[in-house]
């Protein structure tokens, strides 16, 4: 008689689909019936690669050779290693041998490879909340366990290093700081990033940074956590904001040969070697200086969308709260004076506002257990009309509640 | 006072780098060095994606929309899932709805998301010895153990089903099996197929089969072990061997929705998703039936550089005993009756000629225990002319022991 083969139950149990596809189900459904759904859900760039980088690359497929089409080394091509070094070095980051780098299949590639690295079942990882929902799985799925420490608006989401230090156990292996931020388009304060550095370093933890928004900011500059403890601070870095092809899945961490060493094998392990035609691109897009051709594009045109956002909230939502973005792509903005009356939370808005008014948001439920009430706003797809426009029909939704 | 943070001890325990790093290593050296290599060793097609699949894809990078850039689902996008299934089918194989398919990125992407759905730890996984020497790291890395049964030149390298039953326990959770095989290019005869199935259905595990070089074959034709069992049978696949990019990372895994389910968890977990224009390009690659064009150049060329290379084994090295492929890239060839007698072994053998007459070949001793005395050869690489000269330094090298 046949019986059915096992399987392991701890995938389903740690694992589950990425939030924002269930709003992307429910958005498929809506355009596949002709509904115009203007889209600030979504955390990918709204502007694609600058032509000579998609020119430079359509030229590489003229030959006739297995060069662009064959296996790489595992950490990914030296000359691209070399590239990021540099480039790292010209955004004013921190010096860094190309042997401290790995070229990952995309940010998440890089998150999974150096959380395996790092975890093991029994651990704890402090992260901020609200933060970036891709971590708790990854975290839970290495049989690890998340412990939040609280960040607020009011306090401008900086991470209190106190708040953070009280977390701390034995059992702490990592703290995990995103900035700019997702969700909330915070940058963190030079002098926060330099205590976390520094508790990091006093008690032997790790302090991964996830910089994936680093050439996108508004107001303000990327500070660089590494440089204050590069035996503990490890970079996770992604090609998907720019150059703008998050789809080709390209990303790279940087850090102490402690850390880079078990990451490769994690990362060969889970997909051999990153993509050999994102990796030339990469190399074409640094090499080339055609960032700020896709700077000069694209950070003008975000700035005019956020900041349309920001005027539109203040005119049709005035109980809203939030920080006008200074990087990133996103917006937290808190809706809990019309949500709390209504006896609504942000999931139950979310979908609401999607159903009825054709405008696509991820709850702020899904960042945390603080943002109850907030809505995650992407200002990166939308045209600012379309902006104003998905703006005035939230407010016209909460007047209605 | 700094202390340094901990890393996850079992990733360095069950993990290395991939053993024809070390093989390239070397070889890389000898090149940088100026000396022309003779490569037998690699185990990528020698031949490029066919110039129509290149424009094609070429001509898409010229359009300025996000399409080609963007995330796409984490199983991949719905139009190349059920091209997929035609692909399948029109190959001969079995019926498969689209959504009992996971894109992946590349083969090592798709073996790694299956075994990690499967394998738990204290568990077993059946594999032939000699075997390809990706599954071993990945099984011990999940926790489990690999358990090796014996498969035979003189029995043309089919696995006994008796000699497989005799292993399986209460622990055992999968067979894998290659077919067309790497290392030894042997097709599984059909009945062996179907009694492996039924086994893996008698005894509720998992059969997965490693279809990654299912359309190159040169005598014989692909077995589907699937339809035998369609509730126990995983297929593993990729892009890489045809149409010919394995750098651009791209695979796929069929099997029952019981597996498919988690298997999808752990692939987006590990990657996010599948590169969306090596996606793009394997959708053109299907649809516009440019593997007739890619195979009609390849499988004559690859026949007549694996007879070039059976003819020059039997005049330069008549004691060597092989198989001549039926099908994949390699033969695998027993030096026995000459390296037993010097006293070295595949290993050793391989690197002295390598270093002495610039063949890179890959030892057997990478594949199992019982090929000690032997290596694996491509024939996908090179040249007719210089397969036969390389076959000629190997006897000269021989002869001198």
């Amino acid at each position: 008689m046949a019986k059915n083969p096992l399987i392991n139950p701890h995938v389903a149990a740690t694992l589950r689909q990425s939030p924002t596809r269930k709003i992307d189900t429910l958005r498929e459904k809506l355009t596949r019936e002709g509904k115009d759904v203007i889209l600030l859900s979504t955390g990918q760039p709204g502007i694609p690669p600058v032509r000579q980088l998609r020119e430079a690359v359509a030229k590489l497929l003229e030959e006739e050779s297995m060069k662009y089409y064959g296996y790489t080394p595992s950490n990914g091509i030296a000359a691209l290693r070399e590239a990021i070094a540099e480039d790292i070095r010209g955004l004013g980051g921190p010096e860094l041998d190309p042997d401290q780098i790995i070229v990952t299949a995309g940010g998440q590639h890089a998150m999974f490879s150096a959380l395996a690295s790092i975890l093991e079942p029994g651990t704890e990882v402090i992260l901020t909340d609200p933060t970036y929902f891709g971590y708790e799985p990854l975290i839970n799925y290495f049989g690890a366990r998340p412990v939040y420490v609280e960040t607020r608006l009011e306090e401008e989401y900086q991470p209190s290093p106190e708040a953070v230090a009280e977390k701390i156990s034995e059992r702490t292996r990592a703290i995990i700081l995103v900035t700019p931020d997702n969700p909330t388009g915070r940058l963190v304060h030079s002098h926060v990033a330099k205590a976390l550095a520094e508790l990091a370093q006093d008690h032997g933890i790790w302090l991964l940074v996830d910089e994936a928004y680093k050439t996108l900011i508004y107001e303000g500059s990327h500070v660089w956590p590494y440089k204050h403890a590069p035996e503990n601070v490890v970079g996770i870095n992604t090609f998907s904001k720019d150059p703008g092809f998050p789809g080709w899945r390209l990303g790279y961490i940087y850090g102490p040969p402690r850390l880079i060493g078990p990451a490769r094998l994690v990362a060969e392990e889970a997909v051999y070697c990153p993509p050999s035609i994102a990796q030339y691109a990469a190399l074409i897009y640094i090499r080339e200086g055609l960032r700020k051709h896709y700077l000069a594009k694209v950070i003008p045109e975000y700035m005019k969308r956020r900041d349309t956002m920001a005027e539109a909230l203040r005119k049709h939502l005035p109980q809203a709260r939030f920080l006008k973005a200074k990087g990133s792509m996103f917006m937290l903005v808190d809706l809990k004076e019309y949500l709390e009356p209504a006896g609504l939370d942000a999931e139950q808005f979310s979908k609401k506002l999607l159903e009825e008014k054709l405008v696509a948001t991820i709850p702020g439920t899904y960042f945390g257990q603080t943002p109850r009430y907030s809505v995650r706003l992407s200002f990166a797809t939308e045209t600012p009309q379309r902006i104003y426009e998905a703006i005035r029909r939230m407010g016209e939704l909460l007047e209605k509640l």
